[in-house]
């Protein structure tokens, strides 16, 4: 099912040195990037010279409450806080959009509206939030709490809190300037609302002291794909990231979620669906397999198994390394993940060293490995079959195996007509193919 | 009592398209600046073209609780929020300081050391937190309160706050990381502490996901001058920014600061204090009070007595305009400014519609006009005698009221060796010769 004027849409997902659990240890890696504003600017602008949609930052609120000296033995992945990184890249990049992870858990919904409306206009439209709910307790300790909310309650907070934060992006109407100097009217007074939001969670006057961000609001990204993350999304998002491994798994969820949509109301179209994809290029398929390869060897059990303990809420470090994983009690934490690697492990049989060693690579995301026109197949099969409208990429290594996707693969999907070869818009929107949405009062009148 | 190696040191305050109430009705001016990035760019990049010690950014969280039609009349002051519109700006700058005001009453401690912590980092170790308190319903509002918390009770939690966020900034020791790929220790696990606060208001875990920051602490700025305000400084504050009109009155407050911090064990010399300063420059004293003058005429009396209104905390928009101010309440708001205003009108005899005109200028802060020599005299005056440690400058109008004083008004202090004519260090502490605090475990050691 072929359809010409469809192109791919990929996000550059900047993490540390690399998504690799062992980018740092790599030769050719300065692992000192982790922690230098230097090798990010490096990053953005790279990504930029590719024409991704947009950089993607993730995002947790602390430091694992696992031992210093087991945390010692990885990176550290969010040393920089993402909305402020983001703000500095946008003085540093024209075109490329800026989507920051944000958990709607502890921050109160006014600062959220407020620093994204002023990051929407300092990057002139180019600006996104990946709406998150904060899932552990070690996150909860910094915030005043003994422990996390419930699963069902974080995402009936989540919910309102969208509604009062799209209410506080609405509190102007578009163009409220008339900068007349005679009158002495700086605005249209008739163009500003209050929200005088009373809910169940919120209670939030209003109006904001930013105007209408460019974008009328930023895009909406989610990536949790529990039921309650599906049924957010499918309320709420425009771009959503998700980890699959297998074709007929991205399938089922993309058509689930598009259904979804749908059913509330809303074109399915509007919502673009990026499957996480680690590619590993190489000039031929014997170099890609062999840089793959010395990663992989790279890899400490220790770091690993801490990797797999967050990952599933549980710690593994008891078990037997060359056992099965053991059955684990469902948690109030990250349900979809932890629900894949338990299939994944009973599917094919894992040790919980296998296991590791699998998802080692991409936390759980597909890896690719091979030459540039391998890794197109791969993703055009996805993107032709209703698996994906685009990607969001985890490079192993930063900078090289961005590079190495921005210089070899990019130029391979631009060969075959699936992938931009100029930015036609100004705005992540515009990059992304979605609608901006119309004031409230506008859309009413 | 000259000191012939001491130099001023001068703050950037940026505020829309200039500090006077008028600006934007200016014919010179271009109102849009007020929410444009571009502007702010060239405001940053001017001064530190003038080699300001810092930008500085003022902030509140909310929109007044004016009728629209009020607000309407007066410009935007604090459309980005400060410390994204910073990070921008880190990108887009060498050496300049970054000073954003953040309110410690609504966002959570955790939040805001790493922040600033990020700011400091991807800056090189420029970054400021002015540390206020919010002292109006109308933020409240916005934040699921009906009213704000009490004078006292807000300067106790902020008290509090700082510690904790201290803590968050102390939970790495520096230079923690160790790269080494071979044992795949990527930093020193004896260096990480969580922080484990329990107190009244805050209880927070840590550690801070983002290493100790270059400065080990941003510098702590404040401006609250009210009895609450000047004990937090003086246990607390290295930078403190006042509003006062008279050199006596900047000498009782100076030296009475400065005794305060030496009453906490503290070194005076470690605290620097800036009196606010609105500059009108002119080739001639004629041209500069033909400036002023111009300005005062665009005064919308509406507007000038909103601005009254809001600073005194009391609603004067039904006493007569050329009657006496009348006795006023004494409020949980900005006490120390209130007095100031107060006791300006009783002093001077001033009308309803005097004193608006009076503060409409520089709001409260004290404002010179003359040659480029004439107000170096003013300047050099406070400064030679214990009334300033420098000066935080408020442009009339922006850029051209800030381009005027980094053309003729520095050089004519580099002239007379009272400012720096190229910056010597590159993080803020040392522009300003603050001491980089040592890490609590260093400095017992």
């Amino acid at each position: 099912m072929s359809q010409p004027a469809r192109q791919l849409h990929l996000g550059a997902f900047l993490m540390g040195v690399g998504h690799h659990l062992a980018a740092w240890r790599h030769p050719d890696v300065d692992p000192s990037g982790a922690v230098s504003f230097a090798h990010f600017r490096q990053l953005a602008q790279l990504a930029e010279r590719g024409l991704f949609d947009a950089l993607f930052l993730a995002d947790n609120v602390g430091l694992p409450a696992a031992p210093p000296s087991t945390l010692s033995r990885g990176g550290l992945p969010y040393h920089f806080e993402p909305l402020t990184l983001l703000a500095a890249l946008a003085g540093v990049t024209e075109r490329i959009g800026l989507v920051a992870t944000v958990s709607a858990t502890y921050l109160p919904p006014y600062h959220l509206a407020r620093k994204f409306a002023t990051l929407d206009h300092l990057s002139g439209g180019r600006s996104g939030w990946n709406l998150v709910t904060s899932g552990t307790d070690w996150e909860a300790q910094n915030f005043g709490l003994k422990e996390q909310l419930s699963h069902q309650e974080r995402y009936r907070r989540a919910a309102e809190y969208v509604t009062v934060v799209k209410g506080l992006w609405d509190s102007w109407e578009d163009q409220p300037y008339l900068f007349d100097k005679d009158s002495g009217r700086f605005f249209d007074p008739t163009k500003l609302h209050p929200l005088n939001h009373q809910g169940e969670y919120f209670s939030v006057r209003g109006p904001l002291q930013t105007g209408r961000p460019v974008q009328g609001y930023p895009v909406i990204v989610q990536a949790g794909s529990s039921e309650h993350g599906q049924e957010l999304a499918a309320a709420t998002a425009e771009l959503v990231f998700i980890a699959q491994q297998t074709r007929e798994g991205a399938q089922a969820f993309y058509r689930g979620l598009k259904a979804r949509v749908a059913a509330h109301g809303r074109d399915p179209d509007q919502v673009k669906i990026l499957p996480g994809v680690l590619p590993v290029v190489g000039r031929t398929a014997t170099e890609a397999e062999e840089k793959f390869a010395a990663l992989q060897a790279l890899i400490d059990p220790a770091v690993g198994i801490g990797l797999l303990s967050g990952l599933i809420g549980h710690d593994l470090s008891g078990y037997p390394l060359d056992g099965p994983l053991p059955e684990l009690p469902v948690t109030e934490g990250w349900q979809s993940r932890q629900q894949l690697f338990v299939e994944l492990a009973r599917q094919e049989q894992l040790t919980i060293r296998q296991l590791y060693q699998r998802v080692a690579a991409a936390r759980g995301h597909r890896t690719v490995v091979g030459t540039a026109s391998q890794i197109a197949d791969q993703l055009q099969d996805w993107f032709d079959n209703e698996a994906a409208d685009g990607f969001n990429i985890l490079a192993p290594t930063l900078p090289h195996g961005l590079a190495d996707f921005v210089d070899q693969v990019i130029p391979e999907l631009q060969r075959r007509g699936l992938f931009r070869t100029a930015y036609q818009g100004t705005t992540l929107r515009e990059h992304l193919g979605l609608a901006r949405p119309a004031h409230p009062r506008a859309a009413a009148a």
